[in-house]
């Protein structure tokens, strides 16, 4: 089954590379609010593989990052 | 409205992350066949914003990336 990890800079941190891209498309004339720039991580695994393990043990960092599963 | 840009290699090229959390994840025990690494933008823009034109003409490349607007 394949399954995917969105991780994405918490609320309120640095996201230099979202900001810059808001920035960018603001100047464009495109209404963005907010953007935020963060990892995709697709993973193919076998039917029951514990993926939230996998996230929070090896690929998140939760000081700075939050992440959804689907 | 908050949409998500997921951004991936394209099959078959080089994805160095990918192949790096690919092994790591199977020296650990996960029964992992296949992982792509990548970015995700998510964007809170006004209703009616073309994402479609955004993803196209500034945030993918099409010859190596593929993108899924969610």
């Amino acid at each position: 089954m394949k399954v995917r990890v969105l991780i994405l800079p918490r609320r309120g941190l640095l996201d230099p590379e979202g900001r810059a891209v808001k920035e960018m498309l603001q100047d464009e004339g495109f209404p963005v609010r907010d953007v935020k720039v963060g990892k995709v991580v697709e993973l193919d695994v076998e039917e029951g593989t514990d993926i939230r393990a996998i996230a929070e043990k090896y690929l998140v960092n939760p000081l700075v990052e939050e992440y959804i599963i689907e």
